[in-house]
C-alpha cells in the first residue's frame, strides 16, 4: 500500500531545491562560455537550424521559437484572444472561439504535435489540445495560423491530447477528468463507479488537414494524464496514463495517492476501427462546436454537430487493457522502435518501462490480474520491459534521441537524466533550474529523432533571469545532446508554461512558408480588390464600410453620414502584394481591438459611435515612410440627423 | 514650394532597399562572429546588463527584454486584455480599461519614458502613451505591473506622448490629430482653422506615482508627431514636431506633404505655471476616466472626471512659439545639455538643429517671422543652431551618448547615422535591416546617458528570421557603440512594433524588485486569508466563493447547490508566501480567461453557469509534484433545484 513517506520527501525536496538558487550577478567568461556562445549565436540575418514550437500552456497560444538561439519568432494566436492580431475580435476569428458554452476567450494549451508520415514528422500542421473546455486545434504551417478548433463532447479537461499517429490517420484526444456522461444533476459524492471518460478519435483529412470526430471510445472515470500513440511495431495501439484510480473526489494530493499503481491504459484503435466498421457502436445524441477558418473567404465558420459514435470499453472486448504501472504516472512514452512504453511514474522511485511484445503475449495468453470495469488488468510482471532503478524523484517525461537512449525529467529533484533503452543503465544526469516538467528532442516522440538538441522546460524560476516583480516569465534550457554526456547551453524565458514542445529541422518547413495572400484569389464576401469598389452601404442602423488600404492611404479617408446608434461595419482589404507589408486600422473610441490586415486579406471590425463629433482612424503599423499620414476621419452625427452618407479621398 | 520629387525618391528607395534582403541560410563563422557572441551571450544563471522598456505598438503593452541578451523576461500588460494574466478579464482589472467610450480592450502604445530625477533615470516609473483612445499609463517598476491609467479629454491620437520632465514634475502628452475642441458635428472640410489640439500637463505625485490632469494647453489643430521636454539649461520647456500645418483633412501622403517647412513647438511650462498660479485659465466641462490599480486592495477602480483646466496659446502671449522646421518632422529630440533641439525633418534632405540660446534670443528680441493663430513663428536662421547635411534619407529620431554624439535613424536609406554635435559632422554610418523607426541607448534622452549599446527598432522584417507565414515579429538589432564605429552585434524578434524603448542599468531596479505580496497586507474586500475563512455565500443569484489555493489543493475542492441562472463570483486567494509560486484557475465552459493569481495576492473570477452537470476546476499553474492533483468539482442544479450550498475539502 501507498504511505505518504513520498509527501514528505517531496517537500523536503522542494525545500531544499529551491533555496540552493544561485545568486550570481556578473558576466562569467572563459573558453567554456565562448565556446556555448558560438553555439548558440545565430549572426544577424542567418537562420536558425530548428524550429520549436512550444505550448502556451496558460497562455492559451503556441509560441514559435528559433533553436539553437532560443529567440522567440512569432505567438500564434489559438485558444485566446490576441488583440494585438484582431484574433478573437474581428468578425472573421470570433467563431473560431465559439463552443457549446458559448465564445470563450482563454484556453490552457498544453501539448503541440507536428504531423506525421511514416513516423517520421512531416511538417504539414501542428495539433495542440485545450485543456479546459476540450477543444483540439490544428494550426498550418504555411500560413502559421490557426485552422481548425474542434470541440470534444463527453470530456472534461483534455490533458491526454493531442497526439497523432503515425501517418496522421487520427488526432487522439483524452479526457482529464472523469465526469458524468452525458451530464446530469447528481452527488459529487458519488462519483465513484458512476463517471465516465472519453477518448476521441479525430480522423484528419490528408488533403487540407480538416479534422472529423469519427468516434469516442469509453473507458471508466478515473483521471487521465498523458498519452502517446504505438509507433512502428505498436502502431494501432494508443497508450495513455491514468492518476486516480482510486477515484477521489476531494482532496486528490493525498485520496489520489493511495494505490501503489495506477495503470497505463492501452487502446487498439484498429480493433475500434474493426467495431465500427461492423457497426458496434451506438450513436449518441450530444453537442460539439467545429469551427473552420477559410483560407480563401479568409472567415471562420462555426458549426454545432450534433451526434457522436462511441465504442464502450467496458464492453466491447479486446479494446482496452490497463497496464499496472507504479505510480500517479505522468508522461507516457514510446520509444522510437514502438516497443517500449515508458510510465513517469511521478511518486515512484523507478522508471518502469513496458514491453509491447510482451503485452500481447500477455494478452494473447491471457495474463490478467482481474479487471476493472470489465477491462482486463495485465499482470505487472509479464508486460514489465524493464525498470531504471533510483534515476531521480518526480519522473515527469521522456523522449528519445537516435541512438537508443532516452531522456527524462525529474521535477522534484530538478534533473534531466539519460539512460539506455534496453539495457535501463543511467548514462548522465543534468541539473535544471527549476523543477523541469517536460523536454523537447526534434523528432523525439517519432520514429525519427534529431538527437542534437534538447529543451527542458522549467516549471520554476525565481533568480535566473533579471527580476521583474512576483511574475517571472518561465524558464526554458538547451543542452547539446550529441556527446556522450548532456552539456547545458542556454536559458531563454518564454511565453505563458510550456509544457511539451515539438521541434522540427527548419528546412522542413520554410521553403513553403507563405508570404502574401493572392488578392486575385481573395473569395471574402466583403472584400474590396480595387478601389472602383470603395463603397459605402447604409441597411438599417447597420452600415457597411468598403475601405481599402495600400502604401500610405486609407480608401476613404473622410466619411460622413454616421449618426449615433449606428453599428458600422469597417470591412478592409490590404491591397499590398509584397511580403511583410501589413497594414493596421484603429478607430478611436471603438469598443474593439485593433485589426491586423496581411496583404491581400481582408478583415471586418465592428464599431458602434457614441459620441457626436469627428473622429480619426489610422494605419497602425509603421508601413512606409509617409505612415504617419496615412489616416481618416468619420464625421458622426446624432441619431437624429440627416446628414447623408458620403465619402471620399483626395477630394 | 514643396515638389514631390522625395516621394518620387521615397518609392525608388523602398524598392532598392526591399529587394536587397540577404538570404543567406547558413551560419557562418570565424572570429568576429566568436566576439559578437561572446558579447551578446549570458551564461545561463547569469543576468542582463540592462533592462530594455521597450513599447508594444499595437499590442498595446510593454515588453521587458534583457540587454545585451534580446532575452524577452515578461510582458506588462498596459493597454489590451491579456488572457494570460487575466488583465482586463478578472474583476480586479477591468476597471483599468474603462474609458468615456466603455471598455475598451486595446490600444497602440509608442513611448515609454522612465522617471527621471535631476535629468537622470531614476527607475521609479514606466510612463507610456495609448495612442488610439488618448490615455497616459503607469507601470510599477517594483511589481512590473500597470498602476495606472488616465484618459486625456480634447485629445485625438496621443501620439507627442508620454515624457517625462527631469525632475518628473509632469508627464507631458500630446494630441497627433487636430479635432473639433470641443467635438460637435460639422463638416470634415471645414477643418482649416476650426480644429484644435491639446498637450495634457499630468502632474505626478512624487511619493506614489499618481498622475493628476493638472492642465491642457490648447494649440491650433495641425497634426503633432513627437516631443521632448527641455533639459539642463532648457528645463522648463517642451518640444513637440507639427507635420500638417497645412492642416489638410484628406490624402495627406499629398496634401500633408506641401509646405516647405512645418514647426516645432516650443512650450513653456513654467510660464504656463505661472499663468495658472495667476488664475489666468478657463475651466471648462469635460469628462475623463481616471484608473488607479490599489496594490493593498489589489483592485482598480475607474473614476470619471468632470473638468480640466485649459490655457489657450493662441491668447496667452509668451506659453508657445513656432520654430520653423523641414519637413513634415517626425522625432523632435534634445540633447543631454538642453541646448540642441533635433528636428528630424522626414522628407528633408538635411537633418535640422535648433539652438535652444538662440531660440531664446530670437524671443527676447523678436526675431519673428509672422505668426499663426497668434503663435509667434521664429525667423529660421535665428534659431538654426547646425545643420547636419544630407545624412541620409527619411531621418525619424536621434538619441545621444555620453560622449556628444548623437544617433539618428534613417527610415528611406535604412541605417543609423552618427554625427557629433556642434559640429555637424558625420562620424559614422551603419546599415539596418530593414527601414529602422526609433532606437533608444540606455539614458539616451536624459542628461546621464551610458553610451555603450544602442538597439534599433526596424519596421521591416522580410528574411531576417526563419519565415512564420506572412506575418514576421518586428526585428530590433543590438549595436556597440562604445568605438568610433557602430558595431552591429545581434538581431532579436520583438513583440507587437516597438516604435520607442528606455533602457536603464539593471542595478537601479533588481534589488528593490517585489517578489510577494504580503498575506498580512492584504485588504481585498474578499481575501480569504485563512482556511477558517473559506465559505461560499448566495445572494439571490449572485453567488461568492471564497476561496483558497495553496500547494497542492483548492480549497474548498467539492461545491454543490450551484444553479443555471447564477452569476458566480470566484474570489480566491493565494496564500503562498514564497517567491515565483503562482497558482491559476481554470474553469470548464467560463466565457472568461483563468486567473494567474500570485503569492498573497487575491483575483476574482465571473463565472454563469449555463449546463446542468458536474463540472471540474483546476490549478492551471503546474506548482508543485502534486500540481496535477490540485482539482475540484462543482455540480450545477437546475435553476428550479433545491439542492442545498455545500463546499467541503477532504470530506
Amino acid at each position: 500500500m501507498k504511505t505518504f513517506n513520498f509527501l514528505i520527501l517531496i517537500s523536503a525536496a522542494l525545500v531544499i531545491g529551491l533555496t540552493s538558487c544561485n545568486n550570481q550577478g556578473q558576466k562569467s567568461s572563459g573558453a567554456l562560455t565562448a565556446n556555448a556562445a558560438e553555439r548558440t549565436y545565430i549572426p544577424p540575418g542567418e537562420y536558425d537550424e530548428f524550429y520549436g514550437f512550444l505550448s502556451g500552456g496558460f497562455s492559451g497560444q503556441l509560441s514559435v521559437y528559433g533553436i539553437p538561439s532560443g529567440r522567440l519568432l512569432k505567438v500564434i494566436p489559438v485558444f485566446s484572444q490576441d488583440p494585438e492580431k484582431a484574433y478573437g475580435y474581428n468578425e472573421e476569428t470570433k467563431p473560431m472561439l465559439n463552443t457549446t458554452h458559448g465564445f470563450i476567450p482563454w484556453d490552457d494549451t498544453h501539448h503541440p504535435d507536428i504531423s506525421q508520415t511514416n513516423g517520421e514528422l512531416d511538417g504539414r500542421w501542428v495539433f495542440m489540445n485545450g485543456n479546459n473546455t476540450p477543444r483540439v486545434a490544428r494550426i498550418d504551417l504555411e500560413t502559421f495560423e490557426t485552422a481548425e478548433i474542434i470541440e470534444l463532447p463527453n470530456s472534461a479537461g483534455n490533458h491526454s491530447s493531442a497526439f497523432v499517429t503515425e501517418n496522421t490517420e487520427y488526432v487522439i484526444a483524452g479526457t482529464r477528468f472523469g465526469i458524468p456522461i452525458p451530464q446530469k444533476d447528481m452527488p459529487i459524492a458519488d462519483r465513484k463507479g458512476n463517471f465516465g471518460a472519453s477518448f476521441s478519435f479525430l480522423s484528419v483529412d490528408q488533403d487540407n488537414g480538416e479534422m472529423d470526430l469519427s468516434f469516442q471510445i469509453r473507458v471508466p472515470g478515473f483521471d487521465y494524464d498523458l498519452a502517446h500513440p504505438g509507433r512502428g511495431k505498436s502502431h494501432g495501439w494508443y497508450f495513455v496514463t491514468t492518476y486516480n484510480t482510486e477515484e477521489a473526489h476531494t482532496l486528490l494530493e493525498v485520496n489520489a495517492s493511495q494505490n501503489d499503481k495506477d495503470f497505463i491504459a492501452a487502446i487498439n484503435w484498429k480493433k475500434a476501427e474493426e467495431y465500427i466498421e461492423n457497426g458496434d457502436f451506438t450513436t449518441e445524441a450530444t453537442e460539439y462546436a467545429h469551427n473552420i477558418y477559410d483560407e480563401h473567404t479568409h472567415t471562420a465558420t462555426s458549426t454545432i454537430k450534433k451526434e457522436v459514435r462511441v465504442l464502450d470499453a467496458r464492453e466491447l472486448p479486446g479494446l482496452v487493457y490497463f497496464l499496472p504501472t507504479p505510480k500517479s504516472p505522468h508522461g507516457c512514452d514510446v520509444d522510437p522502435t514502438g516497443e517500449y512504453i515508458v510510465g513517469n511514474g511521478k511518486l515512484s522511485a523507478d522508471l518502469t518501462v513496458h514491453s509491447f511484445s510482451k503485452m500481447l503475449d500477455a494478452i494473447e495468453n491471457e495474463k490478467f490480474d482481474g479487471e476493472a470495469y470489465g477491462i482486463p488488468i495485465l499482470n505487472f510482471e509479464d508486460v514489465l520491459g524493464g525498470t531504471v532503478v533510483q534515476p531521480g524523484l518526480g519522473p515527469l517525461h521522456t523522449e528519445f534521441d537516435n541512438n537508443g537512449n532516452a531522456y527524462t525529467t525529474f521535477f522534484i529533484s530538478s534533473e534531466v537524466v539519460k539512460w539506455k533503452v534496453g539495457t535501463w543503465e543511467i548514462l548522465d544526469r543534468k541539473p535544471t533550474y527549476y523543477s523541469v516538467g517536460h523536454l523537447s528532442i526534434p523528432g523525439g516522440n517519432s520514429q525519427k529523432p534529431w538527437g542534437k538538441y534538447m529543451v527542458a522546460m522549467n516549471k520554476i524560476t525565481k533568480d535566473r533571469y533579471l527580476p521583474t516583480g512576483p511574475e517571472m516569465n518561465h524558464s526554458a534550457q538547451l543542452y547539446d545532446i550529441t556527446g556522450d554526456k548532456m552539456e547545458l547551453l542556454l536559458d531563454f524565458p518564454t511565453i505563458g508554461e510550456p509544457h511539451y514542445a515539438s521541434m522540427i529541422p527548419a528546412d522542413m518547413i520554410m521553403s513553403k512558408s507563405k508570404k502574401i495572400y493572392k488578392l486575385a484569389e481573395n473569395e471574402h464576401p466583403h472584400a474590396t480588390t480595387n478601389d472602383g469598389d470603395v463603397r459605402i452601404e447604409r441597411d438599417g442602423n447597420n452600415v457597411h464600410i468598403y475601405m481599402t488600404m495600400i502604401r500610405s492611404h486609407l480608401n476613404p479617408d473622410n466619411i460622413e453620414g454616421i449618426k449615433v446608434g449606428d453599428k458600422v461595419y469597417f470591412h478592409i482589404t490590404n491591397l499590398e502584394q509584397d511580403f511583410d507589408v501589413p497594414h493596421g486600422f484603429a478607430m478611436m473610441g471603438a469598443n474593439n481591438s485593433e485589426l491586423l490586415i496581411m496583404p491581400g486579406q481582408t478583415e471586418t471590425m465592428v464599431w458602434e459611435p457614441k459620441k457626436v463629433g469627428i473622429w480619426p482612424f489610422y494605419c497602425t503599423d509603421f508601413c512606409s515612410a509617409l505612415h504617419q499620414e496615412m489616416q481618416g476621419l468619420i464625421r458622426v452625427s446624432p441619431a437624429d440627423s440627416d446628414v447623408e452618407l458620403s465619402w471620399s479621398l483626395g477630394e
